[in-house]
């Protein structure tokens, strides 16, 4: 995604104190006490401009949810969206998802929201995608036995990476969508860019894992 | 598809004493012993015109393949297709899919493939896709513990429903692909109906699953 540079957008992100939390890694193991509530927790890796994690907060208010973003200019468009609520459900955090088992204890999360992330489409890259094993080993000890990464994108060539991944690590799938406007009975909340493309007709693809032990997952370096 | 009456067909396959077996259920647990060489059988669930089967008869000599199909008007011109072929580990049976275990006896399998099989696109007649549990549990009886369906189609609805099917059930899933043709590592053979569709630039999408024992698959009644 493109970024118009915003000035002061990291400036007002940290004068906020009711969505942004400044030290994430002071908040590890200890996520639940930033929350009025105790509830299961919730994190989208890669939360953009916040749509997806806003209304999901507004939606599940027995959840606690976490948007994750390290892009500042993306950051305060959500926290602007967020601002506009009242919402006792929701932090926002600048973090790199690749540090994120700093920000998080073992077993902290519940739930990883993936949305339209990076492709990186070079197979020299591919370490870098977030549903490579590398990183689905790293989410997985972030998150109790049952923990579920719910992965959602309109890039096939990523999606057919992904399922693959899941496939060779043996992790358990449910609810594959080669279509997702097609299947109604998801119900579906949409992000910004989620919105752009269906217009286009273009099929969102989407799955949810189990991240379950498995020979495979433990082996991955 | 819209079939064509051709007069004789059923005449003609019945005469052909060297790719065509007229009882299968004969042959049942002795499917070997109508082959020159005593290897790996593997069998097409529908094989229509018979481009693929024939092509794997070819390029697969240390492989016996059985073509299986119910309307005669079709299995004969599969077996043109054989006739102007010297193999000996090809052979074409008129047989519906839905009696096969009267035809193959446990285990006699090692492999599965179906090929652009009739979607059943209305909900209601889910339970007659090849790639339905009832079948995936017929199927699995037919084949060994790592006996593997290999399954290709166009259609992105019956794909998602199977999909779907192999990891309710979880089945181990290998190599999916969400467009062939843009999957230069698979070693493609392809059918009449897959080459008219791939000219037109739709996705072919295709996986490998082997029907493991799993505790799903021992409740599919």
């Amino acid at each position: 995604m493109r970024l118009r540079n915003i000035p002061g957008a990291e400036e007002y992100l940290q004068q906020n104190t009711q969505y942004f939390i400044k030290d994430a890694t002071a908040c590890k193991g200890e996520w639940q006490s930033q929350f009025e509530k105790n509830q299961p927790l919730h994190a989208e890796f890669g939360s953009g401009k916040g749509q997806f994690i806003v209304h999901m907060a507004e939606k599940y208010p027995h959840v606690n949810f976490i948007g994750v973003e390290y892009k500042a200019e993306v950051l305060y468009k959500a926290l602007k969206k967020a601002e506009k609520k009242p919402l006792n459900n929701l932090k926002l955090i600048l973090f790199d998802v690749s540090e994120v088992e700093t920000a998080f204890a073992p077993e902290e999360l519940d739930r990883i929201y993936l949305n339209f992330v990076d492709p990186w489409h070079k197979s020299r890259h591919a370490k870098r995608r977030l549903t490579h094993r590398r990183f689905l080993s790293k989410f997985k000890g972030l998150m109790g036995p049952t923990g579920e990464v719910h992965f959602k994108t309109d890039n096939r060539p990523l999606f057919q990476f992904s399922l693959n991944e899941f496939a060779e690590l043996d992790l358990k799938m449910k609810r594959i969508s080669l279509d997702l406007a097609a299947d109604e009975w998801v119900d579906n909340v949409t992000t910004e860019y989620e919105e752009k493309f269906m217009k286009k007709g273009n099929p969102i693809f989407r799955v949810e894992v189990i991240l379950r032990d498995t020979p495979e997952m433990k082996q991955v370096k």
